[in-house]
Order: C-alpha cells, then sequence, then structure tokens
C-alpha cells in the first residue's frame, strides 16, 4: 500500500466547480481522508489508484482542474508536521493507540 | 535539500483569509513554487524550513486556518502524477533540459 496525497483546485465560486468538488472528495473517502477541502490523504495500491484516477478524471473539468498526486514516504501520512487547527489523523488500524 | 509540501487551508471568502492567503503564498515562494491555489511545493533544509514555518505560524489565524507539511521522498517533488491543467514543474537547474 502506498502513502499518497491529493490535491485538488477547482474554482468553488461556481456551482459546477462546487460540485466537482464535492465528488471528488466522495470518490477520495473512499480510500482515505480529507484532511482540507481540496487535500486528501489516501492510502492504496497501484490497482486502486489507477481505477481512483479514471474516476476522478472523468468527474473533472480536465480544461480548468487541476489534480496533482504526491507519493509519500512510507507511513509519510503520519508524519505530517501542522500548524493552526490541522491535526495528523490515523489511517491504519495498528496507529490506533 | 528536502522536498516538502505545504498545504493551506484557509476561508478565502472573508477579505482577511484572502489576505492571509497572499501573505503565505509570498513566504513560500521565497522556497518553492505555488502549484495550486494553496498547495506550495517547498525545498529547503532544516533551518529554512524552521524560519518558515515560525514566519507562516504568526501569519495565519491559527484558531481557523490548517496548514499541512508533508515530507516527500527525495525528489519526489519531480514525481507527481497529474491531471487536468496540472503540469509538473522543476525546481531544480539540473532539471531543466
Amino acid at each position: 500500500m502506498m502513502d499518497l496525497l491529493l490535491t485538488y483546485d477547482v474554482d468553488t465560486t461556481s456551482p459546477e466547480g462546487a460540485k466537482r468538488l464535492r465528488r471528488v472528495a466522495k470518490l477520495c473517502e473512499g480510500y482515505g481522508l480529507r484532511v482540507q477541502k481540496s487535500v486528501f490523504e489516501i492510502v492504496a495500491d497501484d490497482a486502486e489508484l489507477l481505477r481512483l484516477l479514471a474516476r476522478i478524471d472523468s468527474t473533472i473539468d480536465t480544461e480548468r482542474d487541476s489534480i496533482r498526486i504526491y507519493r509519500l514516504p512510507h507511513n509519510g501520512l503520519a508524519d505530517v508536521q501542522t500548524l493552526g487547527i490541522a491535526r495528523v489523523q490515523s489511517h491504519r488500524d495498528d496507529l490506533v493507540l
């Protein structure tokens, strides 16, 4: 399984953009957590990631929206630094104390 | 040097929030690139990162805003997957073809 970070840039001042963000959020939440309005922490294997990206690609407006997917180091999602109200969130049962 | 990803969640529908985002963007752009409205790719060493985080902490509203900083693998910023209008961007001179 890979730890991934997916960021979505979409103009949510338009109703269509807000709708696309809701749809992408729903897709991503099947594989992880929404940690900011348009940032998703994802744990997936190669096949799941391909499936997710195909679904997202058919959901977004590919001429307006931007999606970036970063691969983190092993257990990288447990190693995030935060400022403000952000909190580290647990993805794997074995990390729950 | 570390490859880092910094994501900022701030309510930009308020003028104060939009102003804080502009200020954080200006701080981050000293260390990297703004690749989405509130996503910054940063290349920094430990001392630079500490300095940047201290400046950001005194800029954001710590009771409303969320900042997350992820450490990527070595050269992780050159290894991003994209959909839509997103493009991989070069940070190091030696990567320019």
